[in-house]
């Protein structure tokens, strides 16, 4: 029984150390369906969320069955908890991927907008995929100095941030309306990537210490940039 | 111990109660703030947050707590599984009510936009207003037509957000370039009120019926309005 219940949590920590490289790989894979106009990636990008979502389920009622039967305590119970913790917010960043390759099939052939405000969504796409493939390495070695490491990169997405926003109200740069829309929505998107890695490391954070962070809410307070 | 056990899941109930109230009720303000430019309630509204993240925080430990010293199973183990998942979808409604804030107070004295999209954005805060008021209904008399009523009225979101889009995208429309900014995200945020409130109303209808619903993805493909 106690056999079976080792077995059981190891499969849960690999299906979401899977979730977790299915997900980076869509965060990836979206930049540069982005930055290269390139539809056939956007639409791989879109196909592959219905996996990710499909891992989510799995792992959710994996962690109810193992609740249920196993009824874990102390260490067990937090793989547990943080396991449907880090599902929900993996499925969240899968769909925050569609989304960005949702915006760069609505504009194929043409790149979503050009000029500085083209180069500082393509540098935030960039910081959007260094950040979550710190992720699964995390998941994997369990390292907290990773956690660490993934909280200081969130700040170059915040900072990019601000940066986007301070240009979108710069009534003299040069775009087009629906170039205003895509930007603040792209930017928005990437920025939540961040977001949510940190509170996936924090949750990793949670699980190794049983120190529970759960302040996973935005670095960037909205009040930084809407004025 | 069962009995204390039953009193600590009546508590769980209560707080979770009491957190859906202070959510509506910061939707409702942070509306009223939107549509009356009204800087003190957008400061109200901000403040509340942190009660609501308290309520998060404990609703959490309680459940883990519950947890790890009671092991429940079958209706009683939903009980508290479903009871973290709500709290951290009230929580994210209450960041989205104080991002609204947010927007109000920054560009008080003046509304945020004005014209036709403002009169749209204000259709929106009375509809978010409107469906995250049946949360608490649906919390205090676990009835599953006000959760089947939550989801038809997360459609009348949904599709003032694509006639925002629309108008978004008529260069004619008169706009200044942050009125655009603000009513991308001010669309986006009051749109997630009605996402996470359907996300809350199918999470209840697990715990009344076991019958795990984790479709809680945006009910609106961009695809349909980033064209």
């Amino acid at each position: 029984m106690r056999k079976i219940f080792q077995q059981e949590l190891t499969e849960l920590g690999d299906d979401l150390l899977a979730m977790s490289h299915k997900v980076a790989e869509a965060v990836r894979v979206a930049g540069e369906a982005l930055r290269e106009a390139d539809i056939e990636k956007a639409e791989r990008v879109i196909d592959a969320d219905n996996r990710i979502d499909e891992y989510e389920d799995s792992i959710e009622a994996m962690c109810l069955s193992l609740l249920a039967r196993q009824q874990p305590v102390a260490t067990d119970l937090r793989l547990v908890v943080s396991g449907m913790r880090l599902s929900a917010t993996l499925e969240r960043m899968g769909d925050l991927a569609r989304h960005v390759a949702y915006m760069s099939r609505a504009r194929y052939p043409e790149q979503v907008c050009e000029g500085p405000m083209f180069d500082l969504i393509s540098e935030m796409t960039e910081y959007a995929t260094d950040i979550t493939s710190e992720l699964p390495r995390l998941l994997d070695s369990h390292d907290l100095e990773i956690a660490a490491e993934i909280r200081r990169k969130d700040d170059n997405l915040d900072e990019a941030l601000k940066r986007a926003f301070e240009l979108l109200n710069v009534e003299q740069v040069e775009l087009k309306r629906h170039e205003v829309v895509d930007a603040v929505l792209l930017t928005r998107f990437l920025e939540r990537l961040g977001d949510h890695t940190v509170s996936g490391a924090n949750r990793m954070e949670y699980l190794v210490t049983g120190d529970l962070d759960l302040s996973v809410t935005e670095n960037v307070g909205l009040e930084e940039f809407v004025d």
